[in-house]
């Protein structure tokens, strides 16, 4: 049982990222779970998905019953994913820095601390930092049949763009 | 269409707390909803729901597509909610401080900042700060059937003691 879950959570690390590690759960208290800091696994953007660097820092894992996990991502300035979707959709929390969000219609948006972004389900859109200042977000980002993100082409400077 | 998604966030909120402020929502770009620092509604802990000082500031609100909101919740030292359950579990992730979280058998474990901690649907928790430290958390709280907490009796002194 807790093994199916870490290995659900493999799968949505091995879709994002290049170097996975299986996270530990530590079930301290009647029927609830501990995911301590560092032990969810943490990667580097592959860089045929990310534009310059870009650290995943995975929270806590999906389950049986939340189909959702969490993480934190850090862009350096000029970082940003490549287009993509969500098939289930994904929330977007800026912890520090500002990010930005572009989608198909050439609009971006600048998005700061305290900020969030819900990306609805099928929507392209891409994230990233603004070219001068690094940033981290939370993401929230849930899953429908076992896929959690669809990835696309990297972003052309043409599209990176600051909203402001 | 809009407005019934924001009046659900406001079930939730009404639940939790005394005062709700409806969540106000930017749609930014192609499909994707901003959710503005500061406009998704702010309040204190109801004081039949909570022991001290609690804030709670709404993040974004669940949707027609993700049944699940966030928050940031701030306990000032020896704050911590009354016992309660979610029907549909709560991921909590301790942004600054050094969380408490208990359960019925007793335990009661403390999480720090990176860590999360996933209490399942229908498990009798309270979480809060330490005697002697304020903390925020942020939380991310499912519903199912309209219902995000079920509420129980304030927790005593003696079952809220630090984990170490």
């Amino acid at each position: 049982m807790r093994a199916g879950k870490n290995s659900k959570s493999g799968v949505a690390l091995m879709l994002a990222g290049a170097l996975c590690v299986t996270g530990i759960v530590q079930a301290d208290t009647e029927g609830q779970d501990v995911y301590r800091s560092g032990t969810q696994g943490a990667f580097s953007g592959a860089p045929e998905l990310f534009t310059g660097d870009v650290q995943v820092e995975m929270i806590f894992p999906e389950n049986d019953v939340a189909n959702y996990s969490a993480a934190y991502v850090t862009f350096e300035p000029g970082a940003r994913t490549a287009w993509h979707e969500h098939p289930a959709g994904q929330h977007m929390i800026m912890i520090s820095g500002v990010g930005l969000t572009g989608t198909r219609d050439g609009n971006v948006v600048s998005f700061k601390e305290g900020d969030a972004v819900w990306c609805p389900p099928d929507v392209d859109h891409w994230h990233g930092a603004t070219p001068d200042q690094a940033m981290t977000h939370l993401v929230v980002t849930a899953s429908k049949d076992g896929q959690n993100v669809i990835w696309k082409e990297k972003v052309s400077d043409e599209h990176y763009q600051p909203a402001e």
